[in-house]
């Protein structure tokens, strides 16, 4: 089977490699649609960052060069789990977790000390074909299509940022950065129940996007000060939890200028040192929380995605080939800022 | 009547006022014993910071030259307040609130928008009486002494703090800093239930005085790596919560490397800006919390004093008179840091 492996930054090689034989508890899964990643694009471009290299990683039992890929969906094509049957159409959860440390055992697995993720700690699923955990493994009614699934996994990194934030029904709410994340953030807040949300960005398209997904109101933060233009939708109250998904010092600050007293910074974007005012964040008393991959998501965003209502699929802006992945895909995101997702088809599926 | 005003940096000067007549609402209090603050020290040193002096405050239309002093209790001697009768012994909650922003609306007074405190805002009690608005006095029971209830304060402080977090019962805690608001905050987790109570300083007699108050562990971050002896605590674990009670850049970086994944780092401690590792934050899933001022917690405070629960007075080090508050108060708290809390008897209760 053909699969699309790092070997190093900016050497990703089309290989064809023997399937390997499943161990117990493995199942083998046909990929319909592989998403590429920001974490793709960081280890395309300068990685290793998450890739083990000189060590395998403790449950994959692997390291580089292997096969990226962590957004996928398909159909099981061979199983050595029991309760998961040939044929069955499958979103994957792709968090791996050993099940037996403090944290897998009181349930919070994104937790886990070994966690790591198929597609950067192990062989992912821009391949033809992806060996998974079982545990991995969410069943797909009908109503869910493949090019939907694909996103669960960018929609559960913003529904787990939203389910740790302390959001009540009408809370005013800002997201400051458009890409998927961001983007699927506002979907999330919409689901959810929030009251005004306010999305930030400094690119028209994504701002655009921004709108589909059910932003109340757009800030292009090039042509106006975000935090301000927050208390302005908010009359003058400021912002009771403000999402910072782009990883940034500029949109760090703003995102506690936007808040009310009381008021919640949720950290979702990578960054290293930031700055922070501590006499202000203290005298506002303002809550910073962190939030990292997902756990107990992905049968609600399944469902909603199945009853219509979220699409994730709103984000993709385009599908390719396996062979295109890099040329359209990895380097289209790098140097086209309207290109948001892309999802590739190793096996061909429905690729326009 | 004499009153210990503040002129300017080094310059409190004791003079003798008339007494203002009072306004409705407002009720005068003869001072059995008023407590000096961390925050008067800083305005003693270095002021003004908190201090108006060019504008007059919205609430108390106080600037200075005022009275310092917020921690304090006594007889209430005038009133002007239906509710409140002459004679009747009390502790005073310093938080000016207005009552009408969406703050105080919601019951958020400490969040008010021109809060303030009595005694920094406004004329406070290093005096042999002061004038507050009715809504900062509670009733005193005859089983809490003054020299207890003038250290309900900065207990507010830590008990708002304590309560501000996710404590559950039972959660393995962390404390840096063991000046007066850091040990009130080991005397309220041990009340409310926290398990292991993890108390840093680097000055053995303030360890000394956080066993008293029922720390179960002591490290002297002067001799270990006060994060390594935490997990050490707690079976390698980290802690749940970790309170960064000194304002610096060491024990904040301290405090968020003690806890667990996923745990809480309330900062009470004021400073200018801090570095924080993003990247390391988020992985790990940590909070930051922060908490100012108090509301709600005197009531418990006093009966929890009144039944012998808590002692907020074992942090009292020395009582003085008004003429000795500079001398041997806010000098000796300058000079030497085996003086933890020095309350002021501007009447000449039982100073010894």
């Amino acid at each position: 089977m053909k699969a699309l492996r790092w070997h190093g930054p900016r050497d990703l090689r089309l290989v064809d490699l023997v399937d390997s034989a499943l161990q117990p508890g493995e199942v083998r899964v046909r990929v319909a649609y592989c998403g590429i990643c920001g974490s793709d694009l960081h280890e395309y471009v300068d990685g290793p960052h998450a890739i083990p290299v000189d060590c395998a990683h403790p449950i994959s039992g692997r390291r580089a060069p292997l096969t990226l890929g962590h957004e996928f969906c398909g159909t099981v094509v061979e199983s050595a789990a029991l309760e998961i049957r040939v044929g069955a159409r499958v979103a994957i959860e792709p968090e791996y977790r050993c099940g037996t440390c403090d944290y897998c055992r009181q349930g919070q697995y994104n937790r886990c000390i070994s966690m790591g993720f198929v597609g950067l700690m192990g062989d992912g699923a821009l391949a033809e074909t992806v060996v998974v955990p079982a545990y991995t493994v969410h069943d797909l009614p009908d109503e869910v299509r493949f090019d939907q699934a694909a996103v669960l996994e960018p929609a559960a990194v913003a529904l787990h940022a939203v389910r740790t934030s302390g959001l009540r029904p009408g809370d005013a709410c800002a997201v400051f950065g458009m890409g998927p994340v961001g983007l699927l953030t506002v979907a999330m807040l919409r689901q959810c129940g929030a009251g005004e949300i306010i999305a930030v960005d400094v690119q028209a398209g994504r701002l655009g996007l921004a709108g589909a997904m059910g932003a109340s109101k757009i800030v292009d933060a090039s042509r106006e000060d975000s935090a301000s233009a927050v208390f302005g939708a908010t009359s003058g109250k400021g912002a009771a939890i403000a999402f910072e998904v782009a990883g940034l010092q500029a949109t760090i600050d703003s995102t506690l200028a936007c808040l009310r007293k009381g008021g919640e910074a949720v950290l979702v974007g990578l960054m290293g040192k930031a700055q922070i005012d501590v006499f202000d964040i203290v005298n506002r008393e303002l809550r910073l929380t962190t939030s990292v991959g997902y756990r107990d998501v992905f049968p609600p965003l399944i469902a909603w995605t199945a009853k219509g209502l979220i699409d994730p699929s709103v984000i993709v802006t385009r599908k390719v080939t396996l062979t295109q992945a890099v040329p359209q895909g990895f380097e289209a995101l790098i140097s086209d800022k309207d290109q948001v997702k892309v999802l590739v088809a190793p096996n061909g599926e429905d690729v326009r």
